[in-house]
């Protein structure tokens, strides 16, 4: 390789010459001629030269392609939308702070067991890392979630479960499958910035109902339900992205029964539940999965990179919904994703792993208050659990302003607005508690908070 | 594990039973107290019993679920429709034969470089193996994939690509950013039956142009486009899904100067295009991604089960793409998919992998046309690569026919008329030339003949 390199780098092999042939250049260096075409095929995978099918292989005639790319590709400005904190966060270089970011640091993640399930998958059978899988998704994942799902009290069989890529895409197909052009969405306020991106994505209207401690202010609720029949009720029941709070009993039960009156359906995002200290009794275990569909996946406890999302519903349903993901999609996730997250539930290193995230997130949470409070910042209420934390700036400050001025010191955050469909979140900002150690995060935050004022 | 296994088959602990104390249990039966924490966790992943937090473990008060899943979801009997073949495929129980299927047989994937991938994936860092990865997708394979359009003469740069979650789904994305309801879409006719499914889920008019052995009938498709001016077209122009045929330059050239006219879009898919002896002058490479967008994926050569698909576009489309693929799948593959997907890339063994696959191909489709004969089944036209044979059946047979008596003796087929918009294939079946080695293929099929004639 280095000698073919060589000769480009010095113009005796110009662009568009065609290589010494693998028997020759063998013979001159001393090499077998299978060491040429290993050589030679690398080459080829790195731009610098070419395979001709059935005439050799040639140097590339078009420049070589920049090493960083992600240089080339700078955000460009954008308005403190819902996609503001998703493209700030995902795109960010090492060394920039995300207080802002929706997800643990890497540090926190099981990444041991996950080496495990990966090196495990290596093991694998041909069929398994060659094909498509089946069009409901890994029945190994799938007992394994049937198991949790009874633990909480939801009878559910195989008829009423389905993985999908992600729960973003699982509420994605769900829209579809359910929502007709005009129908009525209905989310909280404040509730996940990505629920609106969504929703902007389907020709519905959304309506959004405020959020209180106990869950969605549920006289407003009631209301709002018997007043525009919303096709659809998109929420987290517990530890609610971004307040924290979780659904009461009371206001659980009230929902359920103003939901059936209206005939409204029900997607619970379970997405943080297992960040809970004790499990609260959510919707899908008090209705049974007649009218609630329960969505969720492993990104936040597990991984992100291995994406696997999951849907459990009325079977009818499901079996749409498989249909409608063959025809989107031609199926689900990875099947390699969603055995490496099966092995790693399977293993019963689960629990013990929640117990330590819990554990350290309590600590965090409550450093986090101390040292806001001195700048000012006080939580809106502490979550029983969790890695958000939902917060009120002083007063008269624009958090949008504040979000702007940091994310020039790179440091990103995630500005109330950007949650709240009413635009009425602007004294509001979330935390994510995992990334609040570095005192550089509180050092740009006053400033950006003088420089908005 | 096996303590508890029997105390719950012998009911010595009952459904709801609270289990022994970890302590209690270790030193009764002598081993330390974190292997029965380990052996409860490991119960509880399989359902047996289960942990309350903060309370202990219970036997759980469920039935255990059955061990074979499949067996609980026997796929309803359905028309012979788009999703027929779809469901049967990836349905079927082992030993089910599959010549309607649309992949290779595991065996002949490169599961030895996959299994090196995954093991070099397990020494990936921490940020690797947790994260959601960038917006656009993992740098590394994009780098890979823009030196492959290099290779082909389409000059694109980082701006140009994304990544997708599979070729489906960038086809899908696309639509929903380009397509507003009421628009007219350009199929093949036969096209790929899941691009049917597919735009079924979106509101447009779907049209189709009769497909000749050189690309689609020219004068057809010239008319149609000045008539109807459909937003988009889709087509495959390397080995065309199901016929095998190739778009010629000619045609290729007045495609491109009709659509420009009619301001269509052209979006090519490029899923097939590696099984080419020599690579043809494509769409994307004529037009320079100004009107074409260009789709494809590694399910076909490498791997489906690491889904990872991509899209080269002009780079505001590509812009509102990422956004897109945020609000609607929070990203695009699994980070971990597309991370072997470039290490099989990179590795320089591709192109003897594509080459041995070309060799056995050339010989299944010999065989099996020669078998076929026998049968009084010929070709249509005889491709110059991939796996698909798109046949003719002896006068009077219809193929949705055959396929249902075939299927009730295990052998799954697609027939002609789930590729046909115009539904006027019933005399013509795509073989799988892969699938046709096992002589019951063709003892099944000549009872199907006989059956349905």
């Amino acid at each position: 390789m280095t000698t073919i390199r060589n000769r480009v780098a010095g113009r005796t092999l110009a662009p568009g010459d065609r290589l010494p042939s693998i028997r020759g250049l063998a013979a001159s260096i001393g090499v077998s001629p299978s060491t040429v075409v290993e050589a030679y095929d690398r080459l080829a995978a790195e731009g610098l030269i070419r395979a001709r099918r059935g005439s050799g292989f040639y140097v590339s005639d078009t420049a070589p392609l920049p090493l960083k790319l992600a240089e080339a590709e700078t955000p460009k400005a954008r308005a403190v939308d819902p996609f503001w904190v998703s493209r700030q966060s995902l795109d960010a270089e090492d060394g920039v702070l995300k207080p802002g970011c929706g997800w643990l640091p890497a540090e926190w993640m099981p990444n041991e067991a996950l080496r495990r399930a990966i090196r495990s998958l290596a093991r694998a059978d041909d069929a398994m890392l060659a094909y498509y899988g089946n069009t409901r998704g890994s029945n190994a994942l799938r007992k394994l979630l049937l198991g949790r799902l009874a633990e909480e009290g939801v009878a559910a069989g195989p008829e009423h479960l389905m993985l999908s890529n992600t729960s973003t895409q699982a509420l994605d197909l769900i829209c579809r499958f359910l929502l007709r052009p005009g129908d009525t969405v209905l989310v909280d306020d404040p509730c996940y910035f990505n629920f609106q991106a969504l929703l902007k994505a389907h020709q519905v209207n959304v309506t959004g109902v405020a959020y209180t401690p106990a869950g969605p202010d549920i006289l407003a609720f009631e209301a709002l339900l018997s007043a525009e029949r919303p096709r659809l009720y998109i929420t987290n029941s517990a530890l609610h992205n971004p307040t924290g709070a979780t659904l009461s009993p009371q206001v659980a039960h009230r929902l359920l029964n103003a939901a059936a009156a209206s005939e409204t359906v029900i997607i619970e995002d379970d997405i943080l539940a297992d960040f809970e200290p004790d499990p609260t009794t959510r919707l899908a275990a008090l209705d049974g999965l007649q009218r609630v569909i329960r969505i969720g996946s492993f990104s936040k406890t597990l991984s992100a990179a291995a994406r696997c999302g999951y849907i459990a519903a009325r079977p009818d349903w499901i079996e749409g919904l498989v249909d409608l993901q063959i025809a989107t999609n031609f199926g689900g996730p990875s099947p390699i994703s969603s055995e490496i997250i099966a092995h790693m539930l399977a293993g019963g290193g689960y629990r013990k792993h929640m117990e330590e995230l819990r554990r350290r997130l309590v600590r965090a949470r409550r450093e986090t208050a101390d040292r806001l409070a001195r700048l000012g910042i006080a939580p809106w209420l502490m979550p029983r659990g969790g890695f958000n934390l939902w917060c009120r700036l002083p007063e008269g400050l624009d958090s949008g302003e504040v979000a702007r001025a940091a994310v020039a010191e790179g440091l990103v955050l995630a500005p109330g607005n950007v949650f709240s469909i009413s635009q009425t979140a602007a004294g509001f900002m979330r935390f994510n508690v995992a990334h609040m150690a570095d005192p550089r995060v509180y050092q740009v935050l006053a400033e950006a908070l003088k420089r908005a004022a």
